[in-house]
């Protein structure tokens, strides 16, 4: 079947879950425009649209963290992109974890359960 | 730390990312508004809220497939929510399969690449 997603429950935005090919371990959510989506199929690179800074984001752009794309899914309601990838330089998170969801919840609070993998200010220089 | 979720990003909602516990497959993405949140800590059943019904919707309770949570993360920026679940009834998806994301994105097109594990006219009667 042809492909035909939704963009329009989010002001032209669908959420984005990438997740390592191999471990299948989660390292991040995002969201893309239909550009992205574009850009992603094209290029093979994991491409998002940032919320904050209002514009296209080429994943590991600044850091050279990049997400060679291996799979893609698409959910039942054509509304959210799933991306399997391999994870250049081992992490996905800008705070140096290979995970953005690095903290665990329990007992009403945040715990760090993961080991950074760099050092953020090694990597992203001012 | 204290926990503080950003529900500010979308009207109130912040998207949620369900895996599976134990082999780590990604089952669903859905949203959680703040009663959502504060009802899957209290209760240990993941609780979202429907985009389309515009209500609290604790998973499973047609189809009595719920979700049991075994391990919440949250994301660096305290935006995203990601649960680990025991999925009762072995299928997330309204559409019989185990997971949402049961196609497959390949030249262009979306192939699905699951089988069923139940009949969505037996689960849900009309």
């Amino acid at each position: 079947m042809t492909i035909k997603l939704d963009f329009s429950k989010f002001d032209g935005l669908l959420p984005v879950v990438t997740q390592d090919f191999s471990s299948n371990e989660v390292l991040m959510v995002a969201f893309m425009n239909e550009d992205a989506w574009e850009m992603t199929l094209a290029s093979g690179k994991a491409t998002y649209f940032s919320r904050s800074r209002k514009k296209l984001w080429v994943k590991g752009g600044t850091s050279g963290h990049e997400q060679i794309v291996k799979e893609i899914r698409i959910d039942c309601d054509n509304d959210t992109v799933l991306l399997k990838v391999v994870q250049k330089g081992d992490a996905a998170c800008h705070e140096g974890y290979r995970s953005c969801f690095y903290r665990k919840v329990e007992n009403g609070k945040a715990e760090i359960v993961e080991t950074p993998v760099f050092d953020p200010r090694e990597v992203y220089k001012k």
